[in-house]
Order: structure tokens, then C-alpha cells, then sequence
């Protein structure tokens, strides 16, 4: 056994023991060290980088670590064993998550914007916005010698004469507070209660004059992206916004990979606590402190992710979703309350947990389909979420089919050496000046915020800049040279998009063939599943009356451009629609209205699923489409056409 | 402040911090060091002996004391103050806990006959002994690409054409075994299910071939002892019993003190802690690792125990019970589970409370009338229930009135000095020759168990002894000499019951006038309060036709002594029935007989209370009863007879 300690920037450090031989990624995991790894330890992304600070490493140098940082004892903890004490420094990745954990300024109606243009769409729909929830008002007389009738037979009473109910539930945490709150209140209080046709579950008691909002968490997990709103619960107001990375990241960028994770032992426990006690809570607590608003009042949370996360959420074997006949273990569950899993609001709220309709089209899919309200139309709606994995739901009130492809982190700005999400310091968009390739950009945040990095939709606009102007060929190699075009010893060409000098951060920010490469893949994906999907039922592009497009990928997102490189196919740009998180939106319509959850469990049931791998010619379809823009031009006859007038 | 050191017999020690003139009871408490305390640190019981090692301490001497024990270092940690650094040595009270807590041997018949006698009551009032908890084997079939249901539909689409029921709640442990459980029985699987009219619950599932037990678990939790058995919930079999003291022992001896201390900071945690963590947990462990069975299979709890024990079994506060208008927060609650009080079973286990029907009169009550069947007859039955509180039931199929008393600990050896509950080496029943004063004694055990204390059972018997050979006199005086009699300096009379050298334990085994006193009091108060009951309804001692004995205080008890000292009222011998620890069978008949626990329910609702303190009289009635056998022997007339007979 060698001793093994891992010291973070912040001067903290971790001492454990390992054998010779064992990986050092493997041993950080063990002692809970968090390194991010995004293609799990497979060597392919680069990013689980530390420093050997003294003792002895056997690693492995990779075209991702230069000469000059290999000199400075840059590794890869992925390609590195042990094989003598040692001592690892290690990025404070513990910090660098609270960085990115944001809670959002309500002051600015932009953040709020999509949830009330939602409300309206539910109106909109005839579904009505309410709920079971609500604060009564439970007036009793106080006991005497000669009404000595126990608190909670007395609290019954007149809780169910109040709401004229028959049965009415009353949970030990209520119990255990009632002699006190009865008692300091005179016998008036107030009571936050779920009201349904069966009975009356009681969620908390108050003094009458205590104010009481009834709180509601939203939550979408998305494999990046961890998104939340505190809402209330009465009228739907957005009282807290906020989001972080989600803490699993470090044990894969995908859902393949986190679940490989979870089957190693103790594997599932530790996702489980990296979304839960890493994510959740304390982007809860952030919200909470933040707003000043109580977490244990908080009754009712719902949450909106794909299959993978909502089992890994769980702690429910994940296994049976990659394996085939890829069953999951539940669609839907009405059974799951906070204190099951440990989340700190209220320990009885109830979860409802938008639902999947398989293995990889989850309740993420399904709370966006329900608010892009294609199933509520004649005409035929195209729904596209650009996650980690892109989704895509196609049909109208008739039918509705959904299919799902692996298109990575790109749009999120994962997999992209310069990438980041489409929040403050991200370049969301940019042009090339053809003769002096120099760019022009804007940056997300308030004027003169430095650039740090580019997001999904910045990505879009660079490639296509790049592309339209000839610097890179449609295979995204680099064809014209220049002071911001570089070759590395390896010979992969990049592009300088912002100069170190004039960068937020200690580097340049600048794109490279390999990223350029996974965003093709990324956008083949998309555009192949599309074509696929329509195929099957008989349907050509041009038959799209409306493209909505959901996802992290930034409200910036210029479609023509994105029509540009293949992304998407190329149709009239007044049908797309950028509707922005819907898994987010899709989550809070159902918390806030009762009747938009079950017609959200409608449309899941009426939803069908092609699994694209059965489909023959789809692999063929992929390939043609890691193209910029397509190897089929005639795809894209608008853009030939702007070619020649020079426009776009 | 000052180091305080506790420094325990078994070398163990615990150190804490104390200020000038703090009392050593109280930073003992806060300290967790356990120091026995029945009168919760008011001076009279003498039992909070503890012994200066080394510093200083301000100690009164009291008459618990003697000089030599003085001369030694004993002090009473109530009537101490700290002063200076000290180290004290206390008794490994722990140890002392965990020597109290018993597993009996299921081999011998007589352990559980009156569970078995339970069973034929129950059915002999044409209740049928069935309950809604069992096993059904649940069948599928295994998932395909074509059958891709996933796992919680297919087991409950499968479960409910089992049971023909229209609704199943799935709970999240069960979903989150499911995918395992399910696969690795290649979908065939047993069921642990709960069945009402309106719904199946799933308590949990294995597989097929797996053997599968309900367990069900019956606590009877009195003030002083702890009673609890597992059984097997398809037919009733005990598979376990055990009992051990009360944890909260230390916080006090009756219901009043534990109150008192719960009111402090912290304190209704403390208490809850006591009785949950170091009393039923450590009982239920045991239990089943002597027996082998999971605790992770009790799906179910029986509690029968007084209103305050269940108040502060659920950390509900319990002030009110004491205060006027004497207000329990509940006299029954559906919605207790075993997660909720972090009772170690399985975690949704539902626990049964027997109702209470007032403050001082609880669910040990009610369980214990209705195994006792006093409720089913048209004769006039009397049920006594001998716990540290005494309660009677006086009545039959028409009507049933209720009444408490604080009869204190005695009847289970506690407030006596060398008073024991019936267990291995208590003496449980005694003669004395009236000339020579000599005693004959018979101890439980296995033969040649030497003596370490008398039992409720002994004391009365051994009270009844001196008191006919004129040894005390009416006032428990002692008015003869002799080898066995002594008197300390303070003029304090005892008896020696057993001398050291004969002894199982280190010192005589005595009693003193402090112990009769503490007793005749006792047995005043029962004998006051049934006269006192039965005169409200205008009944008189001559027209009960039974009389139900229930409590600890041991089977050995001999009727005509207890009469003899005044305890029970002069009626014929044949009409005294001793049924045991009534509240622990009435527990287990509710927990196995759904009828049975809704019958006890209905006999709750229909008992009334008289609260005794209200009636005029009560204390002269109880001020006469404090004599041997009665002020008034008239009440005693078959005693006169024999006492001319020289008989008993």
C-alpha cells in the first residue's frame, strides 16, 4: 500500500492508501475526491487533469497534455497508476462547483418571462391553473374541565367542518407540533393542506397570525445542467430561480457512463448522494438563504429528467436501462416523498416525477412536449431538446412519436476545450470578418464583462463563421492560415477566438479541430434523427409546420446560422421557436396546476418511441450528416442560394 | 469552570465542565452519564449514590448514608455541588441496564401461555383472530422488446389480479428493491402485503423461493419495565420475548417527574432518546439476534402503554397532561410509522397505539380491559392494574368507569430498598415463624438461586408475615426485637429477610419501616380508590362478582395476603384472578385481530374516567387505608375469623 494525498488549490488536502498498479482516478473516486471526468476515465476528453507535486506517478502523456506541461507535472489522472507514495495536487473542483452554482436576479423580468408566458399557454389550453394545496383556517375552542377532547380529535373536527371533508389526515410531524402551536395560539391556527376527493392530508400547522406561503420546488436534472424555481404554490410565482452543474459529472459527461459508475460497488449510493447531498441541497439552501425563504416550507416538489437521472436520483438500479429489453423501473410513481431520498425541504412533500415512456425518452421529454403544447394542435410540430442527449418528439393532437440520439454535451458547451453554459462571461454569438478573419462578439452580462468561454449557441455561430468564410472545410479541418490559426506539434489546427489579453480567464479562448469535430457529431446526430424519425412516417421535412427547440443551448441561438451547419433542416425560419428550458417550464406547470400534470401523464401514455438503432439506414444518415453542412447539398438548397448572393 | 471527571466501574470514563454550585445530578444528566434517580434528584429516594474519588464536592449527608459510608466517599449526586475539579466514580449503570434486559426461553409453556389464553378469549367473544397483513406470491412475465411494461406496472398490474384489488401503493423502499429483486427471480416473486376494502399496500418483496414470516412486533412500555415480543403475524406464534427496564428511569421514577424533566431544555428529545434509542432498539436487537429473525421484517407494532410513556415515546410534548385542563395531544393516531420515532424495524412499519381515553389513564389500560374481557359480561368485574400507576375498571357489557391512582413503584419492587421486579432470584413469596422470627422463602429460578431481592409478590407476603406475628405493627412499626430486627441511629426499624452471607448479592437483604411505609401507602391508595369508584356508581366491595389482577408484580402474588394487608377489598379468595401483564397480551391480540384492535377501541370510547381528586373524601378514604390491613377492620371481617382460626 502507498499513501496517496491529494492537495487542492485552496490548500486543503485528502491522504489515502492504494496498491501498486491502481489508477489514480479510481483511487481519488474511493476517497471522494472530485475530479472532473466527463468521458469517465476512458482517456478520450482530457479534462481530468492534476498535478504531480512530489513521490512517484507511471502516466501515460496524451496529445491532451503539451512537452511544456508534461515538464511541469500535468497528468492525466485517468492515465496515471501507482506505483510509490505520492503527493497530487488537484483543481479545487469543490469551489469551482459552488462558482457555478448561480441564483438568478428576479429583478430582471427576462428570467421570470418564460414561466409566465407558460401560465398562459395552460390557460390558453383550457387546462386550469390550481392545485390541491392551500392554507385553511382551523378555529377551535379551547379544552376546559368540561371539553376535554385530545388536541388532534379537536383539530380534526374543525378541519373538517372548515373544508368539509370526511377524512382528514394528520402526519406525526403535524402531531408532534400540535399541543404547542394549539396552545400558543389560543386554539386559532392556520394549516397548509392537500385537498383531494379521498380526504385531507394535513402538511403543517401555524399560529392564524403567522403568514404563510405554501412553497413549491422545481427541479430539472439534466445530465450538465441542474436547473430549480421555489415557486408559490397559490398563484405560481417564481420566488427563487437558480441552477448548478450536476455533481454526478465527475463520474461520466453521459448517462452510459454514470450508469457504468453506479454498478461498481457502492456505485449507486454515490450518485445518489452526488445529485442529492452535492446538487440539490445545497442549490436548495442557496435558494433559500438567498430569497430568506424557508425550506421546510416547502410541500411539493416536481421533478423533470431524463430516465437515467430520475433512477440515479432514486437510488434505483439503473442498470436495466442500457441492457436490453431496456426496461426501467418505473414510468411513473406516486409513492415518493422528500424525506425517501433525503432532499431538505418539508420531509413529507410529496414528488411527482414527470414521467418517462422508456429507457431513453424520460419525464424531461414529457413535461417539455406537454408546455410546447404540440399535442394540443392540428398542425405538425417538430419538439427538439438539445441536451446531453437530443430528443425529439414529432406529431400533433392525433399522434405523437418520440426518438432519442446520444448528441453529447456539445450544446451545452461540454466536450468544447473553451465551452461553458450560456451564462455570464459566455460569448453567445460572434462573426468573422472573411478577409481579416478577425472576429466580432457578444458576451452574456452586463457591458464590459470579460469572455470566458463560449456556449452552445456561440459554438453554432463560430462554426458556421468559420465555415462561410473558408477557413475550415466541410470536414472542419483548417484550410487558410493566419495569426489567429495555430497547429500544435500534433498538427490539430484551431482558432483564436479572444486573445488571452482580452479573456476573462488565463488563457486563450479558442476553438480546435477536435471540438469543431464533436460539435459535428453532435449536430449530425440531430439532423440524422430527424430525417430518421420523419422517414418512418412517411413524412419529409418540408411537411414541419413548427420547430420548437428546448435546451441550455442559450436564447442566442441564431436558427439561420443553425440551419446553416446542418444542424437543422432547412425550413422557412419563422417556423422555429426557441421555447428555452421546457423541462423546467414543462416541471412547473405541473406542480402549479393539478390538471396539467394529468394531462402531461396523457400525453406520455399516448407517446411512442422509435428506437433509432432498429431503424435500418440511420447509421448511413449519421455519417452523411458530419458534414458542414450536409455531403447532400441539395438538403440545404437555401443556403446555395445564399452563398451566391452572399448573404445569411 | 471545572473537570469533572465520571469515572465508570468498568474503567470507562467520561469528562465534562461544570460552574461553581452546579448541582452533580444535573451535569451528570447533561453529560449523558447515566445515575439511577427514581425521585428525580429531590433527595428522598437515595438511589443516585455516587462515589468521590479524587477533588473536592459540596455534599449534604443524608440519612441514605451512614457515617462509615461517608468515611468512604459515598455522596448523593442530588444532594452535591460542584466546588473544584472532581472525579467521581459511578456505577456502570449501562452494565446495569443491559444485565436487566432479558430474552426469556420460549421453551418452557409457561412463557407463553397467556398469550395462548389470549387467543382463546379473543375467539371465545366470537372476534375473529385474522388481520390484514400477509404473503402472495406476485407472477410475470419476464420483459421483451415487445413487452417493454416497465417493472412497477408489470408487478402491480400482476399483484392486483392476485388480490382483486383496484388500487396498490408501491412505497419507495419496494420500488427501489425492485429491479434487483425482480430480475434476480426471474420475475416471480413473493409479496408482504397489506390488504384493506380500499387498498393493497406493499410492504416488501422477495423471491419466490424465499421463506417469508410477517413479523409483528408488541411493545408494552411501562413506566418502569419494558415489555415487548415478536410475533409471527399469520398465527399468532411469540417468537421472541424480552423485557428490560425503562431507560427513563434515570429522569425520574413516575410519570410526573418525567414530565418535569421533559419540560427542560432538550428534555422531550432526551426522554424520547431514552426510551427509543437505549431502551426498545437495543430490546429489539437483542431479541432478534437470539432468535435469529430480521428486524427488517416486523411490518407492523403493537404499543400499549399510559398516556404520558406514549406522549414522550413520540416526543410529544406532555406538559399539558399535568396542567389543567389535563389535555393529551391524542387519545388515538392512525399515522404513526416506525421511520417517524427511528424504531428499528422495518421503517414503514405502522405502529398501533392503544387509545387512551385521558391523561392518566392510557393505551395500557385500554389493551388490558379489553383482553380481560370485563367488557363482555353482565356480571360486575373488577380489572386492577398493578403498574407504578394503579388504574381500575370497574364495570360490565353495560357500562365501564375508570380511575387512577399514583401507587408509585413499589408493586414492582422500585421505592423499596432491596426491591426487584419478578425476575431470576427475587423472592417471591415468604413465611415467618412467628416465634423464632425465621424466614422461609421461595426464590425465582432454577433451583439453588440464591437471592438478590424481593418482588411486588414477596414484599406483600413478607408485610402480611410481620405484620401477623406482630413483628410491625398497624403503623409498619416494628415493635419486637431480635437477631433479624435492627434499628439505625436515626431509630429506623428493618427486618432481615436474608443475611449477606446467604445472599446473591453483596449485603442483607432487609426491610426497612421506609420500605412498609413506602408500601402501605401503596396499597392505600388502590384499596381507597376502589371504594371510593364504586361508591360514586353506588356499588359496594360485596357485589363484585370478579376481580382482573394485572401487573408486574409477579404471579406469585397470594390473594388472601394482599387482602390480609388491606391491599384488595375482604371478598371471597375464588374471585381473584391473576391475568398477568394484561397490557402486553391486549397489545398482541390488537396486532394480530384487526377486530380486536377495533374492538378496543370502541371499549376506549365508551369507558369513562373519574377523576379521583375531584370527589369528596378520596383522602380521608386514603389516610384510613394507610394502616394494616384498614382503620376500619370492620371492611375486613374474614380476617378477624382467621386471626382467631390462627389460619391464612
Amino acid at each position: 500500500m502507498y499513501e496517496v494525498t491529494f492537495q487542492f488549490d485552496n490548500g486543503e488536502s485528502v491522504t489515502s492508501f492504494a496498491t501498486s498498479g491502481e489508477n489514480l482516478l479510481e483511487v481519488a473516486r474511493k476517497a471522494n475526491v472530485p475530479i472532473d471526468a466527463p468521458c469517465s476515465g476512458n482517456g478520450s476528453c482530457g479534462k481530468c487533469r492534476v498535478r504531480l507535486l512530489a513521490g512517484g506517478l507511471n502516466s501515460t502523456k496524451t496529445r491532451h497534455i503539451t512537452d511544456a506541461e508534461y515538464e511541469e507535472g500535468i497528468r492525466l489522472a485517468c492515465r496515471s497508476t501507482i506505483c510509490d507514495e505520492v503527493t497530487i495536487g488537484v483543481p479545487d473542483i469543490a469551489s469551482a462547483y459552488k462558482s457555478r452554482m448561480k441564483v438568478a436576479d428576479l429583478s430582471s423580468k427576462d428570467e421570470i418571462k418564460i414561466f409566465e408566458e407558460a401560465k398562459h399557454k395552460v390557460i390558453d389550453a383550457d387546462i386550469p391553473l390550481s392545485n390541491t394545496m392551500r392554507v385553511v383556517e382551523v378555529l377551535m375552542n379551547s379544552p376546559t374541565l368540561d371539553d376535554t377532547m385530545p388536541d388532534n380529535e379537536r383539530f380534526e373536527r374543525a378541519l373538517k367542518h372548515e373544508v368539509n371533508s370526511n377524512i382528514a389526515r394528520i402526519p406525526y410531524s403535524v402531531l408532534k407540533k400540535m399541543p404547542d402551536v394549539l396552545r400558543s395560539n389560543d386554539f386559532k391556527v392556520k394549516a397548509v393542506i392537500r385537498q383531494t376527493e379521498k380526504d385531507v392530508f394535513v402538511y403543517d400547522i401555524y399560529g392564524i397570525d403567522e403568514k404563510v406561503i405554501i412553497g413549491g420546488l422545481v427541479v430539472d436534472i439534466g445530465t450538465t445542467t441542474v436547473s430549480a424555481l421555489i415557486i408559490n404554490m397559490e398563484n405560481g410565482q417564481v420566488l427563487a430561480k437558480g441552477s448548478t452543474g450536476n455533481g454526478q459529472i465527475r463520474y461520466g459527461a453521459d448517462v452510459i457512463n454514470r450508469i457504468i459508475e453506479s454498478q461498481k460497488p457502492g456505485g449507486q449510493e454515490k450518485l445518489q448522494r452526488a445529485i442529492v447531498d452535492e446538487t440539490l441541497n445545497p442549490l436548495i439552501a442557496k435558494m433559500c438563504s438567498e430569497t430568506g425563504f424557508d425550506p421546510d416550507h416547502i410541500y411539493r416538489m416536481a421533478v423533470a429528467s431524463n430516465t437515467t437521472m430520475n433512477h440515479l436520483l432514486m437510488g434505483i438500479n439503473a442498470d436495466p436501462l442500457r441492457k436490453e429489453p431496456y426496461i426501467p423501473t418505473f414510468f411513473k410513481t406516486n409513492s415518493l416523498y422528500a424525506s425517501d431520498i433525503s432532499i431538505h425541504i418539508h420531509p413529507d412533500a410529496h414528488i411527482i416525477v414527470s414521467p418517462n415512456i422508456g429507457s431513453y425518452v424520460g419525464g424531461d421529454i414529457t413535461a417539455g412536449t406537454f408546455v410546447s403544447m404540440i399535442w394540443n394542435q392540428p398542425t405538425f410540430s417538430l419538439f427538439i431538446d438539445l441536451g446531453t442527449n437530443g430528443e425529439l418528439v414529432f406529431g400533433n393532437s392525433d399522434f405523437l412519436m418520440s426518438c432519442a440520439c446520444s448528441a453529447g454535451p456539445a450544446f451545452e458547451g461540454g466536450d468544447i476545450s473553451c465551452g461553458m453554459r450560456a451564462t455570464d462571461g459566455a460569448i453567445e454569438s460572434c462573426r468573422i470578418d472573411s478577409d481579416t478573419m478577425t472576429p466580432q462578439f457578444k458576451v452574456i452580462g452586463e457591458k464590459d464583462t470579460k469572455p470566458v468561454g463560449i456556449c452552445g449557441s456561440g459554438i453554432i455561430d463560430l462554426i458556421f463563421e468559420l465555415f462561410s468564410c473558408k477557413i475550415i472545410s466541410p470536414k472542419g479541418k483548417f484550410v487558410r492560415e493566419g495569426e489567429r490559426i495555430r497547429h500544435d506539434h500534433y498538427g490539430m489546427g484551431s482558432y483564436v477566438l479572444v486573445f488571452r489579453e482580452d479573456a476573462g480567464g488565463e488563457k486563450d479562448i479558442e476553438i480546435t479541430e477536435v471540438d469543431i469535430d464533436n460539435f459535428i457529431r453532435a449536430k449530425g446526430a440531430i439532423f440524422s434523427a430527424i430525417r430518421t424519425m420523419l422517414a418512418t412516417l412517411g413524412f419529409d421535412v418540408s411537411m414541419i409546420d413548427d420547430v420548437y427547440v428546448a435546451g441550455g443551448i442559450g436564447s442566442g441561438i441564431n436558427m439561420k446560422k443553425a440551419v446553416g451547419i446542418g444542424m437543422f433542416p432547412d425550413i422557412s425560419i419563422e417556423r422555429f421557436h426557441y421555447i428555452g428550458n421546457s423541462s423546467l417550464t414543462g416541471a412547473y406547470t405541473m406542480l402549479l396546476s393539478t390538471q396539467a400534470e394529468k394531462k402531461t401523464y396523457e400525453v406520455a401514455r399516448n407517446m411512442t418511441y422509435l428506437e433509432l438503432s432498429t431503424v435500418s439506414g440511420y447509421m448511413d444518415e449519421f455519417v452523411a450528416a458530419c458534414f458542414l453542412p450536409h455531403t447532400d447539398s441539395r438538403l440545404f438548397p437555401s443556403l446555395e442560394i445564399a452563398d451566391q448572393k452572399g448573404e445569411v
